[in-house]
């Protein structure tokens, strides 16, 4: 029997121990204020330049392009209300999909409140949205277009490489967000593909610490801050650096480097897993049509998504009922691509990490059968 | 000789040994999401939890009462657009000090471009600012008061007693905010004493790490969000918690329970550092009328700040021009205090903390005088 089950790694993963060594490191070693202008001061600065580097690295951007903000809900805040403030004179639509995170839903929503307009993109019940789609509602009006590249719910790719031809076929005065939280160091997340203006990563789910993310915001791109202080990150982002938390980010974007070996070990954990369950009567892949091997979801059809989970966490197995951030309420994911209310009651979201194996799944589904059993007969 | 002496307590602190265990434990033991609804979730909310009520307790609040935030001025951000704007309604006059941090004033001048007025009490040569100033400033348009406990160049503390009283007698449907930053945990900071709605913390001040703050928020206080996303924190303040970070912030407080020794022992550095460098002919003391005995303010007339800061750095001694966030530019405190362009120029400032000897401020001295001998000759 093994001891513990860690597939919940899209709410967050565990820190490697190179990462919590070099946060205890840096917290006692180069504890000077970044800012201060002698000499632990400037070893400080050098602790966060060197983390910008391994991070500019992944993305194939300069290191001054990165932001660092408390994590991915800030920088998702700051690239689309900072978007929309700075062109709010170039127009006042916003296109984004309805299956976001609530950090990008959320804002888009006060950004409504403000007066813009904003259309979200519906996906279909596999959790695609189409690049027609993009090209139907992007037009000159458009100042800002924010997608994700991966769902955290349902783990499907969205396009992403078509989008900045289709704002410059439109002459849309729109700047270009892709949310990569869960995409980044897992699939290539390459400025030079994407042609993106700004995009949001955060530590925590690749095996960094939580309370640090980054915006990148490319060299030509202005946008407003949304907090105001010191000189800080060219003003754009004041605030004393998170120095400790800055090199833990660096020393897991420094480790993320080897993503293609992994994705190819992730996939065949997703393969397996997904194999399993669809032996089970009451266990429905939600399916997707581009997958993206970290996140499987699957609905235990008669079994509520918290009473699956709850029994499952008593066994040592930790996994979620959706994101995380939305503490139990009902997948605004799910019912976006129309799913039966059996369907998004009874979901769970498998995600994987680096280290899990394929016994774990194996014990994993034995596990969830066993719990269909003694649930079902229990009712 | 000592091998280094950090005189820049104010710009940051040098976290503790438990502090940074802690930390890396939080970090390796407990890397649950704590909005997790599973057994890894609920390890880390308890972690938190057990961290809320450390800083509760110094405050004398509820533990329900404390918001975790970025730092220093992400706190300062939300008590101020959050309490302008959910405000708005009842007046558009804000108070506060020219001697604020710049993440005070810098949202200040931004809610003024949106239409608010705002009053910056001025303090006189000493850095003080009488009750008078606020009951003449306080009126019935008044929705905010916001100021320093204590500033953070010159070491001054300012009245905070009255305050309330004064809003109440004036009928001012202001909301009360203090930026306790540099005061909390070195002196009282209870709030049934200062009857504030709101306070802003930061760890990094106290030995904790960078990158986490908190607001004291009453239970009866309703401000509004400035960053939208999950359902963390009330919404007041989305976004996933930093476990390992709040942690620290509470062994931290945890660790800072013993205050009044403490600022016994510092008194007496402060004592006689100003004694030695009033022997020194170049140096004037930037003296304040309410000395708060961490920080003390100094100018080497005729040696520009940099130079000095750079020439103790090269001897293993840091202490700082002003605030760290600024970045060398002019101090605008001592600016409003009306110190001449020389005074200005040549301050330095010396902060101290609970690892500092008297040792070190006798050898400080000694290279304050060999500095002003060099500096001066190689003009």
């Amino acid at each position: 029997m093994l001891k513990e089950i860690y597939f919940d790694n899209s709410a967050t993963t565990k820190p490697s121990q190179n990462v919590a060594d070099k946060i205890q490191e840096t917290l006692l070693k180069y504890h000077g204020n970044p800012s201060s202008l002698h000499a632990k001061g400037f070893e400080a600065e050098t602790v966060i330049m060197c983390a910008k580097r391994h991070i500019a690295e992944l993305f194939g951007c300069e290191p001054g392009e990165i932001y660092f903000t408390s994590g991915g809900t800030e920088a998702n805040n700051l690239a689309i209300f900072g978007a929309a403030h700075a062109r709010k004179r170039l127009g006042n639509k916003i296109v984004t999909t309805a299956m976001e995170h609530d950090s990008v839903l959320s804002p888009c929503r006060e950004l409504e409140r403000q007066g813009f307009r904003v259309t979200y993109l519906e996906p279909d019940s596999k959790g695609c949205i189409k690049i027609e789609q993009f090209l139907n509602a992007i037009d000159k009006e458009t100042i800002l277009v924010s997608q994700m590249m991966v769902n955290n719910e349902i783990g499907c790719r969205l396009p992403t490489e078509a989008v900045r031809a289709i704002i410059e076929k439109k002459h849309a005065p729109a700047l270009y967000h892709i949310d990569a939280v869960h995409a980044f160091s897992k699939i290539p997340v390459k400025i030079s593909a994407l042609n993106a203006d700004l995009i949001t990563i955060t530590a925590h789910k690749m095996h960094g610490p939580k309370g640090i993310g980054a915006l990148f915001c490319s060299r030509n791109t202005r946008i407003l801050p949304i907090l105001f202080g010191g000189e800080q990150q060219n003003k754009l982002r004041p605030g004393t650096l998170a120095t400790a938390l800055i090199a833990g980010f660096g020393a897991a974007a420094e480790e993320a480097k080897f993503a293609p070996e992994m994705l190819k070990k992730i996939e065949k954990l997703w393969k397996r897993c997904r194999e399993l369950l669809l032996n089970i009567d009451n266990a429905k892949i939600n399916e997707v049509s581009h997958h993206f091997p970290y996140i499987l979801n699957v609905s235990i059809l008669g079994i509520r998504s918290e009473t699956m989970l709850h029994y499952l966490s008593s066994n040592g197995i930790y996994i979620s009922s959706g994101s995380a951030c939305s503490n139990g309420k009902k997948s605004h994911v799910l019912e976006a691509m129309g799913l039966s209310k059996d369907r998004i009651e009874s979901a769970i979201r498998i995600s994987f990490s680096k280290y899990n194996t394929l016994k774990e799944v194996e014990y994993f589904v034995s596990k969830v059968k066993s719990g269909i059993r003694k649930l079902c007969k229990s009712k």
